[in-house]
């Protein structure tokens, strides 16, 4: 039920070896237990869930961050270990532990990951007793087997790179993530790991990780449902003689990783579960940003305006009452609302050339682009999203998170 | 595919007369158009949407409430008047005046509501062709087909009433609502007609309007859609001796007001689209009301709880995700979640003694409470919800709201 595109090219990133294994906490014999690791010199940035109820993996992640450059992350599918109080964060730290011993570093330079259900106790001896056969298998060509590895409900691999080059040196990024359903990231998506031979100093790197996020990962939603476990890493392995402290690299760097984490995060909605559209909101036109994506997100977000989506419903009615819902204070005179290239209303009406049969060639496409301006200000914001389809319905109906 | 039981019963309110034809606006031949009629010396309290995109008879109605005392609801449904900018104004203007002069009233005793299709223009003609034959249908016993008339999505008629003694006199309360998707109020549901023949100062009657909606409209949930007709109304006759000015009346007033209310809103979600499932997601003991709605319409709008209410999944890893979203700061270890008498949280963790099998007989009720205590404060509110059923994605997938 994906939309649009899909490419499993990818670049090796010097300085960053993967591997992946069946260690059967999903019932299937699929890959469900990854390990990257990062050369002696890498800098790690990362941003989690906001969630109250933030998985085990994601504190033990941030106080070993805290501590320590990262050196390795180990991501378990099928299992979150999320919501089982102190015994998930004790779970997460022996498996710390573990590949600290299998692979000779401390134990806060491994960070954890889970995604998967809720509620239940994290199978350690499955993790653990895989981990030699693990190490084993690392190398620099195993990017798609690690995007494998992370799938839940997820019908394809996310998986996208990126090159340019600085002064005769090549520059690699490439990134992988994972997330199809409980998907409205708040500071990250479900899971997603970038890596960079750029050499890039720590701060600036996290930095950067927070601006592109708020880009990418923060405009995206499949059902408005935030999970326990987002996390989002940027990986610099330092291993350039060019340097993003330089301005001209830098502003490369940036724009690459922005494309990058963009195409990632849309790739998460192509593939949300049911999905069999892929929607832009863009709101044009308004004072300040927070008032963009509330509109936004309310008409992304709408199931009513899901389900038209679905239908191929040229329903703007339900496009009005999502805007009028948002709770933004604002001149409905004004407003121009727009699908795809068509004008459905100008000033805060029916646009007077507007005819049905327009908006519904739109409307079937599998790509579509709502576009709203406010005619307030400048902002010019977008979100994406997939539609409300019986395929959500049965997914999540068949599916125990 | 409504939930739970369904009464026809209901009484007659002295000074309040009703009539509903079928008018041509719906293609079928049903009741489209009802006019609702109070005798003089009625007082009228009114709650409107707080949709920035109002519907025009909402602003009409706003306008001649602030100026006369209504004595005429006229009320069509099949197109909701919204969206379609001055025009809609001066065709709800035009529809008053009609009524004015077939009743021999002032326009501004008059007040518009429209439910249905938002964003075509109301068929003026349709509705005035027909006001001699409605009016001349005005009697008090027509309060369910009042309720039909106002149906539109709606599978069933939502109508109760309420009677108490003050004195040797009867008082009587009855209602009609309508509502099954687009439902989450912000200040009323779609459209609710509540009326008394009780003696209540029109200050009075307002001020309990607003309270009474706050604990029942304010409080219910289909599909987190606000629409922009929302509207809901309270008419007292004033035909008895007894007043509510009196403490004992107005408690008892209060009391009986609160009862229906909840019952007209329950209704509307018992009778939401698609829903197989009534909820009632409780929140207590939290430090304030707003912290415990913001954590219950977190869960009460989950899509991903709502197709495990619909599936009978006793997922609560879903019930931690949407807790965790809401964004309200809490003690995770202090956290207690039952499912109907079942503990399935005990301070943040899976309750020792919980059986898959026991939150799976609660799952397959029809009607389910999920309480959640903080054990932070001492605040104890509900909301109430409907599943996210294949029927809800069809319904709205195939209707033109």
């Amino acid at each position: 039920m994906a939309v649009g595109p899909h490419s499993l090219d990818f670049e090796v990133v010097p300085g960053v070896r993967l591997a992946a294994v069946a260690c059967g906490i999903k019932s299937e014999s699929i890959a469900d237990l990854v390990l990257m690791e990062f050369a002696p010199g890498s800098h790690t940035a990362g941003v989690f869930t906001q969630s109250v109820f933030a998985a085990a993996p994601v504190i033990v992640g941030k106080d070993h961050m805290a501590q320590s450059s990262p050196r390795y992350f180990l991501v378990n599918s099928g299992n979150a270990n999320a919501g089982v109080g102190e015994e998930g964060i004790a779970d997460a730290v022996h498996c710390c532990s573990a590949v600290s011993q299998t692979c000779g570093v401390r134990p806060e330079e491994v960070l954890p990951f889970s995604t998967g259900v809720i509620g239940e106790r994290l199978p350690v001896e499955n993790i653990t007793h895989h981990l030699e056969d693990l190490s084993g298998q690392l190398s620099e060509e195993n990017w798609l087997q690690a995007a494998q590895g992370i799938m839940t409900t997820d019908t394809r691999e996310k998986i996208a790179s990126r090159t340019f080059d600085v002064a005769g040196e090549r520059v690699v990024m490439t990134g992988i993530a994972k997330g199809s359903g409980m998907i409205q990231p708040n500071m990250a998506t479900m899971l997603a790991y970038v890596a960079t031979n750029l050499t890039v100093p720590a701060d600036l790197l996290h930095d950067t990780l927070v601006a592109s996020t708020n880009k990418s990962f923060n405009r995206i939603t499949v059902d408005s449902d935030t999970s326990t476990n987002d996390s989002c890493m940027l990986t610099a392995t330092n291993q350039t003689n060019a340097s993003a402290e330089d301005p001209e690299v830098y502003s490369r760097f940036v724009q690459e990783l922005d494309a990058l984490m963009l195409e990632l995060a849309q790739s998460i909605v192509r593939d949300g579960e049911g999905a069999t559209k892929f929607i832009e909101v863009r709101v044009q036109g308004a004072e300040q940003e927070s008032d963009a994506l509330a509109i936004a997100y309310s008409v992304a977000n709408s199931p009513l305006m899901k389900t038209a989506l679905f239908a191929s419903d040229a329903n703007w009615g339900r496009i009005v009452m999502a805007i009028g819902k948002a709770g933004i204070p604002l001149d409905v005179n004004k407003l121009d609302v727009f699908l795809g290239d068509i004008q459905l209303m100008a000033a805060g009406q029916k646009h007077p050339d507007y005819q049905e049969a327009a908006g519904a060639a739109v409307m079937a496409e599998e790509e579509i682009t709502i576009r709203i301006d406010l005619n307030a200000g400048v902002v010019d914001t977008s979100v994406w999203t997939s539609d409300l389809s019986h395929e959500y319905v049965r997914i999540n109906a068949e599916y125990r998170t």
